[in-house]
């Protein structure tokens, strides 16, 4: 068992969220986003309508790197993942990486405008995700994504891109000098 | 791939949603729950404020019957479970029963005062759900909860009580006779 906690990383808005996680002789039981709680640590009151599970078959499932015009809150229901951010909107930041190996005992606050990604560790891993704007394929031209095989980002994979699982509109995304930075939310 | 809809079923507003589940070479994506479209399709507003995740290491982990003062969207991010529902609002339906197997192409909305509970059926279920209030051990006295070996009930669970895995709770729960009926959400 961990205590709820809210931290930084090196990219502005960017939080790592420790979670209580609480086994027992059934498994375990987590709060994987609480209202109360996240923003009186500090996450954003960031008012999701969306939530997305993504089931990844195999390890060296990777998906991304994607920003697109809303925030949001990251976690694996099971399994584990190696994660990866880059900051894509303009500014003195843009193109920094945080990366960090996650399980279902951490969860990730994504602002709108910094690309997310990850690659699954484990086979069998569900990816839970909610986000505050509802996604519409007619939106997703203007959305701004990188390549994450990019070598001025130079991640880190734990498993080489060449033997992943990608779709082909990741594989086809542009290097981090084309890509379009994207605006912050307005506050 | 399935369309997105909404069903009744013969406990009032308890609603059964079939999921668009999108397979590809990686393994599958899912809007496990999109305001608008599902608002659209008559599921209530319901305005969630809390994401639990439970993680079931066997198949035969059984949880609840628990009826809390929220509404609940409950689903399955991987793995299958054989659900169970009890009205247990004031009034003709009290102690009626829906059951039904259900895996990730499933979400089921579960209205307040209707009692949740669930039989995994595989090893490394991970059941996942939003609800509109938050939990709190204070007030877990005034919640409502009935036995899931009740003998009116009679839920015909696909593995026997006596060989699954149960929280102490859970077995010192209330026959439905002993219960105390729980008000609806008040319109
Ligand atoms: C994001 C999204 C996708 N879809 C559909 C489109 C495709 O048929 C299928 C998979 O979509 P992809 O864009 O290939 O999803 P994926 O590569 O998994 O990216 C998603 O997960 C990683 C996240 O970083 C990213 O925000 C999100 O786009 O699901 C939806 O129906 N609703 C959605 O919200
Ligand atoms: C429901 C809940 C529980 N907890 C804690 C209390 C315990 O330490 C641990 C497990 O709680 P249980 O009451 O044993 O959970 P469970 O039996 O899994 O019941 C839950 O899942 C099935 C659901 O029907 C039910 O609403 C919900 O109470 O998690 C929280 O911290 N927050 C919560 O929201």
């Amino acid at each position: 068992m961990t205590e709820l906690a809210v931290h930084r990383t090196a990219i502005p808005g960017l939080l790592v969220i420790d979670l209580d996680v609480r086994g027992d002789n059934r498994g375990w039981f987590k709060e994987n986003w609480q209202r109360a709680k996240l923003t009186a640590l500090g996450l954003p009151d960031f008012g999701p309508v969306q939530n997305n599970v993504s089931y990844n078959a195999a390890a060296g499932v990777t998906r991304g790197v994607h920003a697109e015009p809303w925030d949001k809150l990251v976690s694996v229901a099971t399994g584990r993942i190696f994660g990866a951010w880059v900051d894509l909107r303009p500014g003195e930041t843009f193109g920094a990486v945080v990366t960090r190996e996650i399980g279902p005992e951490t969860a990730v606050y994504v602002p709108r405008g910094v690309g997310n990604a990850f690659q699954t560790l484990e086979p069998g891993t569900a990816y839970s995700y909610l986000v505050n704007d509802h996604w519409s394929l007619a939106a997703k031209d203007s959305y701004t994504f990188v390549n994450a095989a990019d070598e001025t980002l130079a991640i880190d994979w734990p498993i080489p891109l060449d033997r992943c699982e990608l779709s082909d509109a990741d594989k086809a995304h542009p290097r981090l000098a084309d890509a379009v930075p994207m605006r912050p939310r307005p506050t």
